[in-house]
């Protein structure tokens, strides 16, 4: 069955998903040592294809161990993309962003689409109906703002998302957690109701690691996948590695 | 004129307002050499009292300098305050947040209130109309979200605020602009329309030096008042300092 390495490599943390024609069959996190860990994934695996989304600076031998075991294609704005990108610097665009909007396209063809991927950051992605990407928003992702609050202030902690909490906080944690977690709920659906208005016919995708913590908070209707990402990637995939 | 220092020693800055009787006549950004400019306004302004706001390791000089020159109060949950604070350790409690809350308690006697507060990060502090703090939330700051998203990230820039953006931003700036800005206006709808589903008569009042970006985005009606933590400073000055 022929296997396709779909890899992400964003701020936090390295990735690669691992697809058998079109089933996802695992997503591995890769280890401090890339190229071995790669290496060792590529003996395992035998993978056909492989396609690279980063937005970081990865070391260039990744791209070259990918080269050399698979037909690999790097993604970027001058990639076959189911969608156009006429803003002033598409070369600007995230990977991460242009493989999310793929597969918010193919999800939904037949309307405008607001893609939003959770990860170091938020990104909110706009697609409208005439496949054309006109850009969005990008905002601090949730461990993010924990961090910057320990980090840039004197005496806050540094806290740990949970599941529940209170509205009104009541202690130096809650507090917190009720700021990153309810802010950002209220922000994504603030953000989608501002769509909304101007937008009719909106599909709205949500996708990300950490998409859990938000779900029973927002009030807007979501279609979640927390493998968009990498569907839209074995996507373009298809388009470039022929 | 009795004049009065009250001092917010704040994660980003250290200001002093003096109030000559109730009113205000200055707001002093301090510079780098805290014990030196504070002895020269001192020297210029002669007061009587003050009273100061910490939630940094500041100085012990600081308040030897204000104790021997002054009647000086340094706030803390122990302080005389027009609420009471019924959680579980209320010497966790910020006094800027303590200073704010008295300032909205003074504004609205009679009604729940909840005061929020713009700075390095945001704090939503809700006093009930039995004059309780019973907590809120805090959340990043404007300036902290640009600065972790540019620390925190491979290749996102520092970006400055600006006060006119698009929803769907076409550029990395503008996507930057709009997530902050604009995210941070609809959490803070958000979460006071969160608060106004549970309180009843529910005042909300907001303070700080970042207001003027979030103010024509937010469809809240609110008070608004950019000297609020002084004011609140003042009236507890008041009770403490005899």
């Amino acid at each position: 069955m022929p296997v396709t390495f779909c890899l992400d490599f964003g701020n936090t943390r390295l990735k690669c998903a691992v697809f058998e024609e079109r089933l996802l069959v695992d997503v591995i996190l890769l280890e401090q040592d890339i190229l071995a860990h790669l290496q060792k994934l590529i003996l395992q695996y035998r993978p056909q294809k492989s396609i690279l989304s980063s937005v970081i600076n990865h070391p260039a031998e990744v791209e070259q161990l990918l080269g050399a075991a698979t037909r690999f294609h790097k993604l970027n704005h001058q990639s076959k993309i189911p969608f156009a990108t006429p803003v002033g610097k598409p070369e600007t665009i995230g990977a991460d962003r242009l493989a999310i909007c793929a597969a918010a396209v193919d999800l939904f063809p037949g309307r405008h689409n607001l893609a939003i991927a959770l990860g170091t950051c938020i990104t909110y992605n706009f697609i409208n109906v005439f496949h054309e990407f006109l850009g969005g928003s990008i905002s601090p992702g949730l461990q993010m703002r924990f961090r910057a609050m320990h980090e840039q202030t004197a005496l806050l902690p540094l806290v740990k998302p949970i599941h529940h909490f209170p509205l009104v906080g009541y202690d130096t944690d809650t507090n917190l957690q009720s700021g990153v977690i309810l802010g950002m709920s209220k922000e994504i659906d603030g953000i989608i109701d501002a769509y909304k208005e101007r937008y009719a016919n909106l599909a709205i995708s949500l996708t990300g690691g950490d998409m859990d913590f938000f779900r029973p908070h927002l009030k807007n209707h979501i279609y979640t996948d927390p493998f968009l990402l990498y569907k839209g990637l074995l996507a373009i995939s298809e388009r470039n590695n022929q």
